[in-house]
């Protein structure tokens, strides 16, 4: 089908999808859980041709790990789904209402955003958790993954659409992007009055493409340059142990840590610990103090010397930067330097400091003694995530149901007019 | 000086600017308006030359007329911050909190937006406007008025910073971009990582040439091609009375109304009326059965036949379209094709078209029984306004102080780790 097509049924199916209620939305995501597990195998026998194809053509098996489905990951998506179901609808709240001196009464509600676009890398799982949200926020949605992922796509939109036929939902409010042309991914950029957002979810240079390309409005996802501050008084084996777990159980998210700050009085206690830790997990790349306070390096250590250049890398990598920093400002003057407004974390003890790292650090999400990798609209309770917004908007962190609402003010008068 | 040393210093001001309570900000704010008060002849003079300048040039008196200043419209100026000031804090408000299974807690928190660049056309009374809010806001701002108010804005933004320094309060927050390139704007809307949101405030070129240039967030504003539905239960001399305020009283606001949609029921009784209060005041385009009903023209009356481009045009000026449509439907599906997004009313006695009307007209503003004329952030109560947001994310409509927030998410563990 012609985009201009899919863009014009999109719109249509919103402004029905917008008139729903909650137990109408519910009952037609309900469906779509039954028709996802009655297509199981339908959509796994789709995802083993996409693997198969894309371990032909030499894709790495990082990769072919995003793109891979199993029963488990079925399972997943389905719990998705669910807990989705289980949130309240955010559409048709008040958050505000006033009257004016004229007796004029304002109210502002929540409504749809309208039709949104994801443009997204390989994971299948990222189709069925941007339907679920947009559907139950009553908007419509346009899927264009990767070409890598078009048979496990087809499979997933194709249960999703005949579970809403079954459940009185309206299938024609999801639709996918199939022709894995560039063209098709600029016509959606310059779809002015078509598309109301469109989200980049993957890598730097699709995002930097977006952005450079689109017409119409965008909230950017994803990017994370994240910092570990471990102040003086912070607690050093519960510090190695978040930092172990910011660096090492998910390196390739935007959430892990790329870049530990640490305050003199942590690094002597701090640095053997870490480094035995990560010896032969990750490499550091230290400035001279952090080095030096390794003492002999422990056996297996991957070490090097940090580089200008390593402060502002999100490596994705087994690979995490140290550096020394003599002050709480300092720490925070190079995180709002270098960071990406993602996620970033202080461990400490002292009241004053935490607060401090709070007030004055720039991002989405700023943590006190915690992992990083918590950035996550599953585990914040969404269910599912649109993905983390590094934007200043509406939309900030991650982003799930409240993220495809928008506002409508509804005025009621009696009559008057303006002086 | 240099944008980019504008862009730093303003970066700086605003991490400064964030970090103060509302009496600091309030108690600038009114030092603000003392220095306004003590600088009005300047200001007031610096404009006559503007407008000495704009008139030598040839410029309309429509336009000269919004650019000049007096007496009457610095105290409005002062009115505005005075609203301002007497406004809530919008930051640090706790919107949501919640704790995650394990423990962790998360607040999600309102903070600045960070630096804002504004682009207008003539009104000065917008460097005021904009400059208020984001301070309140703890945003600082770029001002990027047009060449021909660049006195009167030198002259003003002078006094805020004069005000600034006396009231304990931070001059860098807020800078003046005056070298009136075109390639000044073009820096701005490039100024990734530096300036967080531009919001252009001016007629469709400008919009259009900053969507189509922006590498930064953009909130678009002001386009209004706003509809009167009239339906056939209507109280017919109040709709005349709203037809004229929200047709004549500013025809060119983006609020005023542009067409007028009619059911056939309130053709006859209106018809007339409208016809004779418009007569030698604006110009009707009307469709066949409007033009027949009414009747014998009144003297002075300009008429028109409809053609199909006047549907689609934001005419600003003394102009009103005019169509019947057969049901509430139809008017419905014809404000939603050609309208803006703005403001849209319905004049009615019947509750369920007036429900119907509000939730599936898609606009910023949705009016019953009121002109609408009221969209501004002045009548809603907001004391200023940054522009009206056409566009669908938190900022909707008129915008005020939360327009210029964001959120960040505040999660404090006791030392958890992500599984």
């Amino acid at each position: 089908m012609a985009l201009e097509t899919i863009f014009d049924s999109l719109k249509k199916a919103q402004a029905r999808l917008a008139l729903q209620n909650r137990q109408e939305k519910d009952a037609a995501l309900r469906s779509v859980i039954k028709a996802i597990e009655t297509g199981r195998g339908t959509i796994l026998k789709a995802n083993t041709a996409d693997v198969e194809k894309a371990r032909a053509g030499g894709m790495k098996e990082a990769l072919i790990d995003r793109l891979l489905l199993n029963d488990e990951r079925v399972n997943d998506i389905i719990e998705g789904i669910d807990t989705v179901i289980r949130q309240d609808d955010p559409i048709g709240k008040i958050r505000a209402g006033w009257v004016l001196p004229n007796g004029i009464q304002v109210e502002q509600t929540t409504v749809p955003l309208g039709v949104a676009a994801i443009i997204y890398e390989s994971r299948p799982n990222v189709t069925a958790d941007a339907f679920s949200l947009a559907y139950k926020a009553g908007c419509a949605i346009l899927l264009r993954g990767s070409s890598a992922a078009l048979e496990s796509n087809r499979a997933l939109v194709k249960a999703i659409r005949d579970g809403l036929s079954a459940g009185g939902g309206i299938p024609d409010a999801v639709a996918l992007a199939e022709s894995g042309s560039r063209d098709e991914v600029d016509e959606i950029l310059q779809a002015r009055g078509k598309i109301d957002v469109v989200l980049p979810r993957g890598g730097k240079d699709l995002i930097r493409r977006v952005v450079d390309n689109a017409r119409i409005p965008v909230i950017e996802t994803g990017q994370g340059n994240c910092h570990i501050y471990v102040d003086g008084s912070a607690d050093i084996p519960n510090a190695v142990d978040i930092i172990e777990n910011a660096k090492l159980q998910r390196p390739g998210a935007c959430n892990a840590v790329e870049t530990l700050l640490i305050h003199p009085k942590a690094l002597a206690a701090l640095m053997p610990l870490v480094s035995a830790r990560l010896a032969g997990k990750a490499e550091l790349r230290c400035d001279s103090r952090s080095k030096a306070a390794i003492g002999a390096p422990p056996q297996g250590l991957a070490l090097r010397d940090a580089v200008d250049g390593d402060w502002e890398t999100e490596f994705l990598d087994y690979i995490l930067a140290v550096k020394t920093v003599d002050t709480l400002e300092e720490a925070i003057a190079h995180i709002n330097r270098y960071g990406t407004k993602h996620s970033e974390a202080i461990l400490t003890k002292d009241l004053k400091a935490a607060e401090e790292f709070e007030r004055q650090v720039d991002a989405a999400c700023v943590y006190v003694n915690a992992s990083t990798r918590f950035t996550d609209g599953g585990q914040f309770g969404f269910g599912a995530e649109l993905g983390i917004s590094t934007q200043k908007f509406h939309a900030r962190g991650p982003m799930g149901l409240e993220a495809l609402t928008t506002i409508k003010y509804r005025i009621h008068g009696s009559g008057q007019i303006r002086p």
